[in-house]
Formats: structure tokens, C-alpha cells, sequence
């Protein structure tokens, strides 16, 4: 392998403006205008070798993200790959545990969402060269990666035995089937019945068995709502909610208790995501109801899916490829789920999550779980037309990619447009403010 | 009241050159440049008057936290103090929870940080004006600063009975002798064995009683270090460790059973911050030896101190004034400590750290833990002198503040001096790094 020093990181402040209709909105992000920080590494061995990567933000704040990359980015720009992926450990504490930085974290907050832009970028260069110097057609930059991260596994004798028999097979069945979604495009809180009816009937054409509602604002409301999907979707399709942390321990039990006779499979996120301990009663209130709690986000690192674990304070392992430093820390959470036996249940949406979440969940898959039980991955459908190599969804699953790299790299021309607060979109949107 | 609208909010990367002599040198922080993000509140009705607050930092990624407060402060000014008092919980909630912001923490890391250096500026205002509205000799603003909080507790009904009997005698107890500190200026992990001896020999000199050690980079240092302590400061003196994180938990009972022998009274940050039950391992597995655990300078909201008191993961409660939200959100870990009858040991040193926990501190004696058994707040004798109102310590107390305000307000010429990357202090060091 070449040495491919990284000599320039440039990182920018994409934002869509969502907010103007209500996509993504729930009980506690009523105005999300969807945006990243994009990253993007050149090499000295290559001008048209690059490697891309983001973090998901919704508007405000982008730009602490964006400063954010630049302070880390001394400790990226001049290293080789080689010297990062042959010790990609003590890459990720280097970032991670900077002597200075890690006060203003550590692996938390701004400064982890930063590191999994940066990483994600290095996953994505990664990948990308190893395709090539291989030189063999890659059947799937999913599998390509998934050999990496076997091949990390092994390096770092992380002693969980990963599921090795029938690997050929679940990867045939992959790229044939895909892996099953679910979708939330239906039913944001900020939505009207009709809006909601609409797109519901419309995804139930498509093939879509699985669907999240978002509740927690009011009551009535709720139950409203959740009446109106259950009947669309009837008594068969899956049917989960989604709180956004909007109340506090007990609100939460008694609160999804009055929406029991909808039969969701999962609550998500009823309460604050830093509550270890009170996800775990959560969890044992709603078990004899069949629901389980689904969390994951916005747990900021491995150390709290641990615990979320040890506790068993969740039902569902909602993996996030952004919130977490990248591939490197939820290869370790994908691990302890499979470990303490709880399925993971991708977040998704946003822009660029889809992308990147389905290399993770294909892993899961091919790799350790070997199972779909209980399993699916989020999927909305938006924002992916900034997109080079679109997340591809048929018949309600995710078909596996075949671009080289993590998937996240953006057009040009819809990074110029978005950019914030300089790019054409949003120049066009503070002139209407104007007049 | 006035009304007392803030019309302005300017915030400072201020960096003090630590690192140059080993000051606040420990197993994670090996070159720390004690820093601040200072915000000052300007309002319309008096130029004189204003309201200054800070966040402390160790160097790198002050900028970071300099680009939040920013952020934020478009939610501050405009604000009356008048309006943001009459709801303190709403204005804590509205710079928490914007619906975009909220994404890149919630209420941790770096948008905590900046949330504290705010709310920190916020109180120092409110105190000085109270004091002036009031219009009567303050005894001390510490006990001006406890009446407000106490109004806010009746106001809110917080379901905790503050300690009444007695309060008159604590407070002249208080302006007479002071609160019990310890240092941490003597031991340092940098420093050699000869300053080690000397300082300490000086700290008894001057009264000191409490020591505290950084430990965790090398066990045989670590047996030599104390050793040497526990020789200089005689058997009945009060020993503390300190790993700042270093270990996991397994590594962190072995170690500490490896120093058990100089019987410390706690170990402080054994493993990482957020692992609530590695922290309950460790006690359990060290009560037996009479050493307790104590954490939280890293501890990054009320809702993971809520999780280690139920847990039982501490035995000593280290607040600090800047790592969460500010007075608001100390005094609920106060409350919580007293409910769980759990000791609070505030963090201290920095950069004004000491200057802004010895009100809370005070206000816990006086007002609801009314015990001083096995209580005591830390103290790092440096940068007290960038200081308008710096701390007074006499014989091992803190002397209760009698200017009025938070205490944190800095010498202008010593912020244009250290403000970072152009103040003299900093282009001398850029200088020299060209020769």
C-alpha cells in the first residue's frame, strides 16, 4: 500500500433549509434545518484520490462543528493512511484524548461529532484505496469494508467470535434481498392528518411494512395519530414511536401506556438519552406491555451503550454513524450488542445518514449478528440527491452499494448552493427575509 | 427591580502558558495551558454596570467553546435580567434546548461549557445588582447570592427540606473561620520528588491539612510519590489520589488496592467520566478498604450525578462551577447530594474555579448540608493574582467574599495580555519559538 500522506483537510457548513416544511421536525427539534459539516481529505499521491466524510447537525450550530474539525485537523493533516489504518486505535485516541482538547469533551458533545466527520473521511479514503490496490473488481464496497473491519477485529484479538458460518450465503442474500427498512418520511410530528394519510398510503404501495410516528408533544394528539397509521397500515405491519426525549421517567411509562392498544414494537428515546438508569425502568415497565425502549442517537459514546446494556436499559441498539467516532467505535458497540444478544436498529435519515448507516448494519448482518430478527434499519426519504451514490431502496429494503468508499460524498454544485450563510439557497432565503 | 435589558455580550479566548512549568500536569493532561472562554454582559442601564462570567479550558479547543458562547448569544441578548430571573428555569431551558442547537450537545461538552461561562455572567450580574437594589450592606455576597437561590428553591417548589436550624450561626461561623480546603498545588504529576518535598513542606508549614496526589501514569512512581507524602504529612493528615480517568475499571481496583497502604481517603476520576456503573464496581470493590470514590469535575449534567447517586457509584460529589450549567444546575446536584446524604467536595484550581465554587460551597453549608464531616473544597494556589476579587484563603479556609458579584471578574490588563493567539503574552512565546 502506498503511503498517501493526507496534506489538506477543508471542511464546510451545509445547511437545507427543512425547517420551511416541517421535514424532520419532532417534539423536541420543531424547526431542524438538516445540515453537516463536510469534510474532505487530499492525498499527495493523487489529486483525483480524495476522501469524504460528515456529521449530521440540524442548523444552529454547524459552525461550532465546523470549528471544531479545523482545531482537530493538526492531527490529521500530514499523517500517512498507512501510519493511521496500521494503528487506527491510536489514531482514534490521538483524536479522542488530545491533552488539551479532550477537556472540552471528552468524546462528547461537539468534539465527538467532529471526530466522526474527520473519521468517516479517513474510513471513506480509506476504502477507496484499497480498492484499488487490490485490484480485483470489488463485488461491494460494503463487503470491502466489512473485510477491513474483520481484518481489525482479528489485529486487535477483540474476543467475540464473529459469526463466520454462513457468511457467503447472508452476503449473497444481501445483495439479492437488501437489508429491511423501515421508513419515518410518513408521519413527522409538524405533519397534517392528510399530510400523513397521503404518504402513508403511498408508502404501503411501495412495499413499506414498518413505520415510525413521532409522539411526545400532546397526548390527544398522539393518540390520534397512532389510531389513524394503525388503522392505514392494519393490525399486521410493524408500527414504532418516537418521543425525542421529550419526557421525564415517569411521564414516559404512563404516557406510552395510554398508546399501548396501538402495539408499537418500540419506544424511542422516552427520556433524557444520558439516563442510563432510567431507560431501565422505562424498560421493565413496558416489558409485560410488549414494548420495548429504543435508544442510541444520541449516546455519545461506547462507554454509555455499555452501560445501556449492562442495565438493560434498552431493547433496540440505535446505532448512529455520525454521533459516535465512526466506524471504529460502533464496531465495538455492534459487538457488545451481539455480546448481550440485543438487536441493532440503525438511525437513520437526516443527510447522509442512510449512506453511511447501511455499511454498518451490512457488517452487523454478514458479519456478527447473522440474524433479522427484530432487526431493521431507518430510512427517509429525502436529501439524497446531494448525493454521488445514493442509498438505493427497493421493495422497502436497503440494496447494498457498489460505489468505492463510505458513500458520503457530496455533489459539488449542492455543497456550493447550501453552503451557510454564503451559498445561493440560503443568500435567496435571507433576501425574501428582507423584503 | 430594573429591568436592566442586556444589550451586549463580548466572550474572550483568554490562555494562560501552563505548560511551560508542569503546572496542573496529571495522567491525561500532560501539558495543560490553564484557559477561560470570558464572557462579559453589558447592560442599557448603567455603563459601570456589568456581568462577568467564564468557563475554564486547558488550551486547545478554547476557540471552540469561544464559537458556542457566540452562538448562544443570540438568545441572551435582548433578554432583561428582570425577564430571564423571573423564569431562571425557562432561560436555563431556552439555551439547552434550542431546537437546532441542542443537537450538538444536549447539555454536555462544549455547548455546556459555553452554557456555564454564560449563566456564570448571568448570576455575577443578578448579584450585583440585587446588591445595589437592595440598598443595604451586603454582609457578604456569598450569603446575597444563597438568598436568591433560596427564594428559587421555595419558588419552585423543590421537594427538599433546606436545613433553616441554625443557618444564622453557620454563616458567622463561616465569616469567622472560613471552609475547610485542601491542596492540590504540591504534587503535581510533573514535578519532581525534590519540589514535591519542598512544597509540601511549606503547605504544612502554612497550615495545610489535606493533600492531594496525581497518580495513574506509572504504579511504582505512584507507591514512591505517596510513600514520600504520607512520610512528610505524618499518619493524621488527609491524604486523596487522583487518576484523572487514566485506568479502566478493573485496572483502577488493582491499582488503587496497590496504594491502599497510605490510606488515602478517595480516589478521584478512577475510569472514564461517564461510566456510572464501572464507578459502582469500583466503590464496592474499594469500600472494604476505606477508600471512597470521587468524581465529577467531568461529570457533564444533573442527569448523570442523579444516575451515580442512585447507584451508589460515589462517595464524595465534586461539583464545578463551569462544567455544567452554572449555578442553576448546582444547585440541584447540591440537593440531590443532601438527599442522598452524600458529601459535596467541589473541584477547584483552573482559572477561577476557586473564585466561583466558594459561593456554592458556602451556600451548601449554610443553607442545606449544615455538616462539614468529611467536606472540604479543593484549592490550587496560582493565577488567583488575573483576579479583581481573588479567593482569600487563611490557615487551610476559604474565606467567605465580602465584594459584591460571582467573583470572577478579571483584570482587564491581565485578559489583553493572555487573550489568545494576539495577546503580548502569547506572540512572546511565537516569538521564541522562531529563534
Amino acid at each position: 500500500m502506498q503511503e498517501n500522506k493526507i496534506i489538506k483537510l477543508t471542511v464546510r457548513d451545509v445547511r437545507f433549509p427543512t425547517s420551511l416544511e416541517q421535514h424532520g421536525s419532532d417534539a423536541m427539534h420543531t424547526d431542524p434545518d438538516y445540515s453537516v459539516a463536510y469534510v474532505v481529505l487530499e492525498t499527495d499521491s493523487d489529486a483525483a484520490l480524495k476522501g469524504y466524510g460528515l456529521t449530521f447537525t440540524v442548523g444552529r450550530g454547524t459552525e461550532i462543528v465546523v470549528c471544531a474539525v479545523k482545531a482537530l485537523s493538526t492531527l490529521v493533516v500530514g499523517k500517512t493512511l498507512k501510519e493511521i489504518v496500521s494503528d487506527f486505535r491510536g489514531f482514534y485516541r490521538l483524536l479522542s484524548s488530545d491533552g488539551q482538547m479532550r477537556w472540552v469533551g471528552p468524546e462528547k458533545g461537539v468534539i465527538q461529532l467532529a471526530t466522526a466527520a474527520i473519521l468517516n473521511a479517513v474510513w471513506d479514503l480509506w476504502a477507496r484505496v484499497e480498492g484499488k490496490v487490490r485490484n480485483k473488481p470489488l463485488k461491494t464496497n460494503t463487503f470491502e469494508c466489512a473485510y477491513m473491519i474483520a481484518i481489525k477485529i482479528q489485529n486487535e484479538a477483540i474476543l467475540l467470535k464473529v459469526a463466520k458460518k454462513g457468511q457467503k450465503n447472508r452476503e449473497e442474500q444481501m445483495l439479492k434481498e437488501g437489508y429491511p427498512a423501515y421508513t419515518t418520511s410518513c408521519a413527522w410530528l409538524g405533519y397534517t392528518d392528510q399530510q400523513l394519510t397521503q404518504l402513508c398510503s403511498e408508502a404501503l404501495a411501495q412495499g413499506w411494512t414498518k413505520f415510525k410516528v413521532k409522539v411526545g408533544a400532546d397526548l390527544q394528539d398522539d393518540i390520534r395519530r397512532c389510531s389513524l397509521i394503525r388503522k392505514l397500515i392494519g393490525p399486521n405491519n410493524t408500527l414504532m414511536i418516537d418521543a425525542n426525549q421529550r419526557w421525564d421517567v415517569n411521564e414516559a411509562i404512563t404516557w406510552v401506556t395510554k398508546l399501548a392498544e396501538f402495539h408499537p414494537l418500540w419506544i424511542e428515546e422516552p427520556t433524557c438519552p444520558d439516563d442510563v438508569l432510567g431507560h431501565a425502568s422505562i424498560s421493565k415497565a413496558l416489558a409485560p406491555l410488549g414494548i420495548g425502549v429504543a435508544t442510541g442517537e444520541q449516546c455519545h459514546n461506547r462507554v454509555m451503550f455499555k452501560q445501556f446494556l449492562q442495565a438493560a436499559a434498552l431493547q433496540f441498539v440505535q446505532i448512529d454513524s455520525c454521533r459516535v467516532g465512526s466506524v471504529n467505535e460502533n464496531l465495538a458497540i455492534i459487538l457488545m450488542a451481539a455480546k448481550f444478544n440485543v438487536p441493532v436498529c440503525p438511525h437513520a435519515g437526516g443527510v447522509g445518514l442512510c449512506e453511511l448507516v447501511q455499511h454498518l448494519i451490512l457488517f452487523d448482518y454478514i458479519s456478527v449478528s447473522a440474524s433479522l430478527n427484530n432487526r431493521m434499519c431507518e430510512y427517509v426519504d429525502h436529501l439524497h440527491e446531494h448525493f454521488k451514490s445514493p442509498t438505493i431502496i427497493r421493495n422497502a429494503h436497503y440494496i447494498p452499494p457498489k460505489d468505492p468508499g463510505y458513500s458520503c460524498e457530496m455533489l459539488e454544485e449542492s455543497v456550493q448552493k447550501h453552503q451557510y450563510p454564503d451559498g445561493e439557497v440560503w443568500r435567496a432565503i435571507e433576501q425574501q427575509g428582507k423584503q
